[in-house]
């Protein structure tokens, strides 16, 4: 008899409850998205759903209708009533017995949480310590997928040496991003951050990041960075949809420029807030 | 109120059931192995119980007691009755709200399948057809993890031209191994495959094939190969747990050697087979 055994526990394979079947657990075979409300308001939901589709696409989970996520996730952000909430949703291939390669009428699950956001006034004000960490991650990096053990273990290092973010960096020797965020430095006038055309993920905030810089005295410029670079920069932050900008005042132990949030960084902060109102 | 919603159903985060918070489905936090027997008798359960547990420290999920993974599998197998069984297992790091660092109280997750497996023999007399991928997977791949989205794209788009296996080759142009399978060229009296040094699997058919080679007048080459390389070849195979030996006949579309098995792979495959009596 075909069958399963979750813990100790012996059952007949037919009887297993569809979340263990799950391809998203199997293989990672899915993509998700996390947005934020602001007061109310879910910050940015069209430009989440965007690429939210290009990921389906790029891994081919077919069919799946936009708008009907777009009312799922309106819905479910209703029914929470968080002014300040995290809104995290996956999409994986669907529930089957495991096999790499997919049957065309598999039918792809959903799922989707609402939690409070922590307050990021302590963090901004005081700034992260981040460490660099190698670059393990898989080569499609511009597709948000669950496939996400190299970002786990980068982030856990961090944590473990008492930082809050892990910078990733190439075989090539150069910054490709944070392991949950975008990764900028500040030299002078300059604001630098690495060009989407690296293996990196298309970052929300970064877009954001980059409309307020606009609205700046900064001069702006898409191009990788080394940590030897990073720890002579001015100014370092990253930036994280939960948190938008977050200063960084240590990278690898270095403190960077007066150890305190700098004047881009606040002022790109109050920027980037007022496109959240 | 913290909410979650599954497909259409929105219901309180606290009611989650526990696999849909596991964060093997949230990052693929979790390492598997599949193994198969062989007329009642379990192969190579040692050789796979130890590269488990070599993954499980490599990724940090300590205080797995092996010996009670080996009794858990020992015990299935005894229950399912099945001859000629496919063994899948997992751990994962466990259930948890998504965070990306864990929390060290966090109690692993176990879940394993017992299936019946189809039969290879056609398999093995007509040999398989392979396409060969870029190799998009991460770079521990000597970590057999649950990060598996590169290896089903490259399965499913070998699948689509008509292929059983996709080979990975890197940036270098060098091929790693196939999806889900070690591969293997003879030259002549060379048996060639790729070093361990490489960032793949270190697969335990890739041993045992090795092993037969010894009782042959196969010579030994662990360097890695190009695409161009192999179409020249007298014989392909790879080499998969399930099947052990498979007989490689066309690759990316090139007839390899007589595009029959040959006399090698036939000779090897006898030699492994003694290994599984």
């Amino acid at each position: 008899m075909q069958i399963a055994m979750i813990e100790d526990k012996i059952l007949p394979f037919d009887e297993v409850e569809k979340p263990y079947l799950d391809r998203g657990l199997y293989f990672g075979d899915g993509v998700y998205e996390v947005l934020r409300s602001y007061n109310g308001r879910i910050f940015a939901l069209h430009e989440h759903l965007e690429r939210f589709s290009r990921s389906l696409s790029e891994i081919k989970i077919n069919g799946v209708d936009i708008d009907s996520i777009r009312s799922k996730v309106e819905k479910a952000f209703e029914s929470a009533q968080i002014p300040d909430a995290k809104i995290y949703f996956h999409i994986t291939r669907g529930c089957a017995a495991r096999e790499h390669t997919w049957d065309k009428n598999i039918k792809p699950s959903f799922f989707l949480t609402i939690t409070e956001l922590p307050d990021a006034a302590p963090t901004k004000k005081d700034g992260i310590c981040v460490s660099s960490h190698p670059d393990w991650r898989w080569k499609r990096c511009d597709i948000k997928s669950l496939n996400l053990l190299a970002n786990v273990l980068a982030r856990q290092d961090a944590a473990e040496k008492g930082c809050d973010e892990a910078i990733l960096v190439g075989e090539d020797g150069f910054i490709t991003e944070g392991a949950a965020s975008a990764f900028f430095a500040i030299f002078k006038d300059t604001l630098q951050t690495n060009t989407l055309k690296a293996n990196v993920l298309p970052s929300i905030t970064r877009k954001f990041v980059l409309r307020a810089a606009e609205q700046t005295d900064l001069q702006v410029k898409e191009k990788p960075l080394t940590p030897k670079q990073v720890i002579r920069a001015d100014e370092l932050f990253i930036g994280v949809t939960t948190k938008d900008i977050v200063p960084v005042v240590k990278f690898d132990g270095r403190v960077i420029g007066a150890g305190r949030p700098g004047k881009y960084t606040k002022e790109l902060t109050e920027k980037f807030r007022k496109f959240t109102l």
